[in-house]
C-alpha cells in the first residue's frame, strides 16, 4: 500500500467515523416514532435506502474543526439529513423518477398520496428534532439557517422544473443550483460553526459551504453527461433526455452553429430519443469545450472552499475537510 | 337591534379587527417575495383567496387575553396561517379536490409540481417567520408547538386517507381528529401564551385549543353531513360519498341493523350514488342519534374550553373568546 492509499483509507474512517453517528441517530429515532406505521415506513423507506450522508457529515467535521462537541451536533445534523430526504421524496414525485439509490422511489412503493405526507412528516421533524434538542438562541439560528434553505430550495425547484423561464444562460444557472443545491450545503456547514458557538465563524462557514455546493452540482451534472452508468446508477444520457439545462450544455449550446443547434434540439428533451442521437449529442457538447469549461469552474469553486480551510490551523479534521472537497469533485457517482 | 345583535356586532368588529391585522401581514409579506413569480403566485393562490383566519385570530385574542403585545404576536399568527394554508393546498392533492373557498385548488390551477412546491414553500415560510421575527427561548418554543403541530397534522392525514385501518370507532376517530385538526388549533392557542410571555399558561392554552380543536372538527363533520350546501359550499352527502368516517357515521353505524347496515355500505364511499340514495343513507344516520349524539359531545367540549376561560378575569377579550367558542360549534358554514 502506498502513502497516497493510506491517506484514503483513514479518510474513509474518519468519513464513516461521522456518518455512523448519523446514522444510528437516524435509525433510533425513525424505529421510536409513533402514530400510523404506514407513515412511519413511506417516511423511512428512502433515507433508510442508503444515501452518502455529506451535508450531515459536513456538519459534524466543521463543528469539530471549530473544537464544538461533535455528539451535542448529531441531532441537527441528523435532521439537515431529514431535510435532505424530504426534498428528494417530493422532487421525484414531480420528476416522475421511479428509482434512487438502487430502489423504487417512495410514490411508486407507498402511492403519491402517502409520498407526499412522508415528504412533509420529515420535514416537521426537522424543526421538531430541532426544538426538542437545543435550546433558545442556538435553536433558533439552526431554524433560521434550516428554513432559509428550505425556502431556497423551493425557489430552486421551481426554477428547475421550468427552465424555459429561469435557466436560460450560465448566470441564471449558478443562481438556481445556489438555491437548489448549494443553499442546504450552505445551511450544514454554517450550523456546524452554530453548534460549536463559534458565532463569529458562521458566515465563513456559510461561504464554505456555498463553494462546496456549486462545486457538487456542477460534478453533479458532468456525471449526468459522461459518468459511467455502471458507477452512477443512472441511464446514459438520462439529463439530455429530459432536458436539463445544466453547465456543460449552456455552454455549449452558445458555440454552436445553426445546424449544430438544429440537431441539438432534435434530441435534446426528448425522452424517446435513441442511444446514438443521445451519444451524437454527448459528443458535440465535449467538442465544443462544455464539459472541460464546467470541470474548470467546478475546479475554480472547490479551491476557493480550501482557500477558506487555510486561514484555519492545521488540524487532521481540516485535512479531512479538504478531502472532503476533493473527494465531491472527484467523485464518480 | 336587540341587544344579541349589537353584542354580536361587537363581536364581529373584534374578529375583524384581528383578522385584518393578519390579513395585512400575509399579504404584505407575500407580496415582497424575491424569487421565482410562478412559486410566488402558486403560494398565493389560496391564501388571499379567502379564509376565515380563525386559528391567528385565536393566537392574537390570546396574547390579549394574557396582556400581551398582539402587535409582536402577528408574525407568529401570520405563520400559522401558512401552516394551515400548507396543509390544506397538500390534502386538495391527496383528495383530488377541484375547489375550495369557492376556487379553483392550486393543483387544479398551477398543475401538481407547483402545488406540492407552494405548500413546501409555505411550510418553509413558517419557520423562516418564527425565526427572522423572534429570538432565543420564544423563538424555540413557537418552533416546537408548530413543528409538533405539523407532525401530528401529518400523522392526522395519513389516518384520514387510511379510515379502514385507522379510523374503526369512536377512539381511533378523536385521536384521529385530534391530530389532524385540534393539535393546531392547540397550538395556535398556546403559541398566544408563549407570545404573552406567559409560560405557565403553555400548558392550559393547549387544553383549550385542544377542546376547541375537537368541537371545530365534530362541528365540521355535521355541517359535511346536514350542512346547508349553498351556504357550506359543498355538495349534500359530500362526506358520505367520500366514505368518511365521521363521527355520526361511527355512532350510528353501531346501531343499524344487518339490512341497515347492508343499504348503508351500498351507498357509503360510492362516488356515484345518487342523490335519494345518499338522502336515505343520511336520514338513517339522524334516525339512528348519529347528529345528536355529535352535537352534545361537541357541546361538552365546548364547554370545557369556557370553562377554561373562566379561570380568567372577566374582560372584553375573555367575552370575545367565549363568543368565539359559540361561534365554532353554531357556524353554518
Amino acid at each position: 500500500m502506498n502513502g497516497r492509499e493510506g491517506s484514503m483509507e483513514s479518510f474513509w474512517d474518519i468519513y464513516n467515523g461521522y456518518k455512523k453517528l448519523v446514522d444510528s441517530y437516524i435509525s433510533n429515532h425513525l424505529n421510536s416514532l409513533q402514530g400510523p406505521t404506514l407513515l412511519r415506513d413511506a417516511s423511512s423507506h428512502l433515507i433508510l435506502s442508503g444515501g452518502k450522508r455529506i451535508r450531515p457529515v459536513l456538519t459534524l467535521a466543521v463543528t469539530d474543526l471549530l473544537e464544538g462537541d461533535v455528539r451535542h451536533a448529531i441531532p441537527a445534523a441528523s435532521a439537515i439529513e431529514y431535510l435532505h430526504n424530504f426534498t428528494l421524496i417530493h422532487d421525484d414525485i414531480m420528476d416522475r423518477d421511479e428509482f434512487r439509490r438502487g430502489v423504487k422511489t417512495t410514490h411508486i412503493v407507498y402511492g403519491e398520496s402517502l409520498a407526499i405526507l412522508a415528504g412533509d412528516y420529515l420535514f416537521s421533524m426537522v424543526f421538531g428534532t430541532i426544538s426538542r434538542n437545543y435550546e433558545g438562541e442556538e435553536a433558533r439560528l439552526l431554524t433560521y439557517l434550516l428554513s432559509e434553505a428550505s425556502e431556497n430550495i423551493c425557489m430552486g425547484q421551481a426554477m428547475d422544473i421550468n427552465p424555459d423561464r429561469y435557466v436560460r444562460d450560465e448566470e441564471e444557472y449558478l443562481n438556481m443550483i445556489y438555491l437548489k443545491t448549494a443553499s442546504l450545503i450552505e445551511a450544514s456547514t454554517a450550523s456546524g460553526a452554530v453548534l460549536a458557538g463559534r458565532h463569529e465563524d458562521i458566515s465563513t462557514f456559510k461561504e464554505f459551504g456555498n463553494y462546496i455546493g456549486i462545486a457538487f452540482q456542477i460534478a453533479d451534472d458532468i456525471l449526468g453527461l459522461i459518468g459511467d452508468p455502471k458507477i452512477t446508477g443512472k441511464p446514459v444520457g438520462n439529463d439530455i433526455r429530459n432536458g436539463k439545462r445544466t453547465l456543460p450544455v449552456l455552454y455549449s449550446l452558445k458555440r454552436m452553429d445553426d445546424s449544430e443547434r438544429e440537431m441539438f434540439y432534435s434530441v435534446f428533451g426528448k425522452m424517446d430519443a435513441d442511444d446514438i442521437e443521445v451519444k451524437n449529442v454527448i459528443d458535440l457538447i465535449v467538442d465544443k469545450g462544455g464539459v472541460d469549461y464546467s470541470r474548470n469552474l467546478m475546479r475554480r469553486y472547490a479551491d476557493r472552499a480550501i482557500d477558506i480551510l487555510s486561514r484555519y490551523d492545521e488540524s487532521e479534521t481540516r485535512d479531512f475537510l479538504i478531502k472532503l472537497v476533493e473527494f465531491i469533485v472527484s467523485r464518480e457517482k
